[in-house]
């Protein structure tokens, strides 16, 4: 299927400039050594500047203090709302979060997905440029340092959701207290009497999972139980991975009487493996989730999970990036919301106790 | 938290138009007795115009053969996808198919919700209007006739995604084929041997409900079973309703064996209620869901339920109204995709069989 017939004004016009603006960009092309042209280009996001031409470019526009002039009063009514994989009722729930902010502030919410990539591709960026959104929402991906300056240098600011990575120290960014979460689902299993408690996390390339069970561990090694390495699994936050770590575990001849899952759907698929080797759950096996998803409630039995807020993060992120946009400083551009225990029927003292 | 310091330019100019346009134009606000910047108010579905002279500058536009000449050549590279309700997995398998086509044609997905209205307001079309999309699709929600005459005043093409009303007869459509599925899934009932079986649908209100329970009527009545009126039960598409009327119809002195339920989210909530009495699936009850989300694969038991293809109806529905907006006259603009069995493990022969 082909574009004929639909043409779109894909790229934005250099109107409104101030002339400070204007002698700037031509100063920049002088001192760059290129084209006032090549310099809008850099500034529009094309991707037809070569990487050193336009690192160079984007060295100079800093070093100069160029600033575009008026570029709120340019901005479409729109949110930029990209996740790394759609796909999820996680990302439904922040998906809610952020229409909830939207549709007061009368906004639309563009949303589109990076391919599974925590770095959104280039292409993307130079959409994104050219429909100027009130400000763009970044789920677990991270914009790379010359797509920062991108955006910054266009005047769109952004906010990251639930960091994935390392974050830069001036990315403002919203999460949940993943540590304490960790901490608190292990030691509600420590409580019931559990002593072989096994977690399973998600990639350890994210940093929310890593906190997690870094939870775990500060849980265990207060309650003075030693930490067995054979009973820490990573996998991805999808529901074969809770099955596949599942099945593992389950088979150990030493297995242990409680799972910590990195999420709910890996919790899905371990009540999965559990069901296959005919272990009930909470009578053989005690298993804890992370996030609450809806499913959560609806699964038999219930599950026994870490409460992340995603809505109220998303709305968070939405109402920062839009503070951001108006000028305002906020007192933190970092801040992580609290997580909860949420205790159901999918817990229970080991057995034999 | 006001728009303070955030300024939109939200409305369409009238560039653009041929001298043709703006000649028919004043014709029309002469005979209407409004002026030519009340004309365009109304084109620019704006909300400062009374109804009745609006209604009456619509049919005037009409009668003057008014269409807004190089309408496509002023969109934005945006696809408007708009919910009566969003929130469920239902939703993010819709959202999933749009994305697919829109990311191949490098188009942003603007979202929006109308609230749990089946009819968006005003406020969503004058946006819409503002932001002049490729295409609008819009799931389970239907235009009224005044902005349907606005969306084709303009030029936007518009597809509404497995209707839950009557629809108009020139409205594009997409569904799927829920009565062969009521059919498919009742007949896999009966060829078990159950002869109690009961349906429990979603709002009647919506049509896609209805077929459903008609094909389970037609199943039953192919079969030479009656048709009870005590084991057909409405409620809403969510989990609550499917536990409510479990509760209800596995309280009966004369219980069902086998229930088809309208979603799979009903179908959880039925387990729930057995669970709670203690009736075991399949071996005391039998259940068949329709959608087929990821959920249906992980609960336990695995559910039976009827595919319905909604990442490809969404797909289809995306390509669709480009191709309208292209010009293109698809051979029909009525299209249902089909509904299929997926047999799992949660439907047997009845007790004592």
């Amino acid at each position: 299927m082909s574009g004929a017939g639909v043409r779109f004004d894909g790229e934005a016009p250099a109107a409104g400039e101030e002339p400070q603006s204007t002698a700037t960009l031509a100063a920049v092309a002088e001192a760059a050594g290129v084209s006032a042209s090549t310099v809008s280009k850099v500034l529009n996001g094309r991707s037809d500047v070569s990487p050193a031409t336009r690192a160079r470019v984007q060295d100079l526009l800093r070093e100069h203090g160029y600033r575009r002039r008026g570029g709120g009063a340019r901005q479409s009514p729109l949110l930029d709302l990209v996740f790394h994989e759609l796909g999820s009722a996680w990302a439904m729930e922040v998906i809610r979060g952020v229409e909830n902010v939207a549709r007061e502030e009368r906004l639309g919410v563009v949303l589109s997905e990076s391919a599974g990539r925590l770095t959104p591709g280039q292409t993307w960026v130079e959409d994104v440029l050219a429909r100027r959104p009130a400000g763009v929402i970044l789920v677990l991906s991270d914009l790379s340092a010359d797509q920062r300056a991108q955006f910054t240098g266009r005047g769109i600011p952004f906010v990251v959701l639930d960091p994935a990575g390392d974050l830069a120290e001036d990315v403002p960014s919203i999460g949940a207290t993943n540590w304490q979460g960790g901490l608190a689902a292990t030691r509600h299993l420590v409580g019931l009497g559990h002593r072989r408690i096994a977690v399973v996390g998600g990639p350890p390339t994210m940093m929310c999972s890593r906190a997690r069970i870094d939870g775990y561990r500060a849980a265990l090694g207060v309650a003075g139980l030693p930490v067995d390495p054979g009973l820490i699994r990573e996998g991805d936050f999808h529901h074969e991975a809770g099955y596949a770590a599942g099945r593992e575990l389950l088979a150990l001849s030493d297995r242990p009487t409680a799972v910590f899952t990195g999420n709910d759907l890996q919790a899905l698929g371990l009540y999965e493996a559990a069901r296959e080797l005919g272990l009930r759950i909470p009578e053989d096996l005690s298993v804890v989730g992370f996030d609450d998803l809806p499913v959560a409630r609806w699964i038999g039995p219930p599950l026994t999970t870490v409460r992340q807020p995603l809505t109220e993060m998303a709305e968070a992120a939405a109402r920062l990036v839009l503070d951001l946009g108006r000028g305002n400083a906020p007192v933190t551009r970092r801040v992580e919301l609290a997580t909860s225990l949420v205790t159901r029927s999918s817990t229970a003292p080991p057995p034999g106790s």
